[in-house]
């Protein structure tokens, strides 16, 4: 393969070759782990919005016990959270979609890579913020601050504590793909690059 | 100092051109634009450490009311928050420090941009998330949370939530540098693929 790209140098005709480094059976395979990689994305940013919404409980009850609901969204924490997630799984449904196209018109590869490097670094921004502020504020849950009289709640809201926890989970989980997908992509687009 | 690489074919007139789509000296100056941001990036997360370690502050007394201290390591999130920054801080020095002999010598900027754009994704990941827990916290220390009577302290904590605000903005600042980073790498990986 690696000598068809030297010229001709016996008849002095060059035959302007360009240069393709990466054979396209390459460039589609890389497309279709990063196709995967996407629906593991998708798969888990879907896991994990579940997961927070279903985390209602309440407690206390019946009359006269005061009943006390906990829900995600008495928290902005959460609220960020939740928009965060909703926004990494739309965008792994369209760069899935993206990802699939290419794999059937292997020319556009470069451009695509190029733009998903660019749109996965923002996004894996905004996850792994939001997955930090609602971590911030689960510990706090969790653990309590005496240092500000902040009580713990999950002593009385185990299984919403659980729910936020495994959200949390999930949603590391999928940060840390978007983080091997920009590497992935990153490498692919190295490999481009004729030594 | 390239055309010591070609080999010398005395017959064949036509010199084996290795493609070279970016000029030395625009690859030069993109790395000047990358010292210059990565110092910028120094300059942030030093500036947000400084005034993180400076947000100490004690009201109450004299005797007999109670003296109260609040400093940044009360809450485990500004922990993590300091610790993000310092890694950050000094992850900076070092890439400078590359991206400034890579000026010098040129041939290596191909690896050096791909092992940049590896860390860069991954200190992002650690200084967004850490931004986000950090700036939960001081969320719920600005507004409270009624649910669950975490009361606000920053009527009482003034200067010290003064300290963590400006120290958030910086470390704000210092996130989007680093996606801006990631993306002017990308860029002059892409920018290196002959057409």
């Amino acid at each position: 393969m690696a000598s068809t790209d030297k010229p001709d140098t016996e008849s002095g005709k060059e035959v302007s070759q360009p240069p393709q480094p990466v054979a396209p059976s390459t460039a589609t395979s890389l497309f279709k782990v990063d196709v995967v990689l996407r629906l593991l994305l998708f798969a888990a940013t879907v896991t994990s919005l579940v997961v927070l919404l279903t985390s209602k409980q309440t407690i206390g009850g019946p009359f006269p016990a005061p009943k006390i609901e906990v829900k995600f969204d008495n928290s902005p924490a959460f609220i960020y959270f939740l928009v965060a997630l909703s926004v990494a799984g739309l965008y792994s449904i369209i760069t899935t979609l993206a990802s699939i196209s290419v794999i059937h018109k292997p020319q556009y590869s470069t451009k695509l890579l190029l733009h998903f490097a660019f749109w996965d670094v923002l996004i894996l921004g905004i996850l792994a913020s939001a997955t930090g502020t609602a971590g911030g504020i689960a510990y706090v849950g969790l653990k309590g601050n005496d240092h500000v009289q902040w009580n713990k709640v999950c002593n009385h809201f185990d299984k919403f504590c659980r729910h936020i926890g495994a959200a949390l989970a999930v949603s590391l989980f999928a940060s840390f793909l978007l983080i091997f997908l920009i590497w992935l992509n990153v490498n692919s687009l190295h490999k481009k690059i004729p030594k």
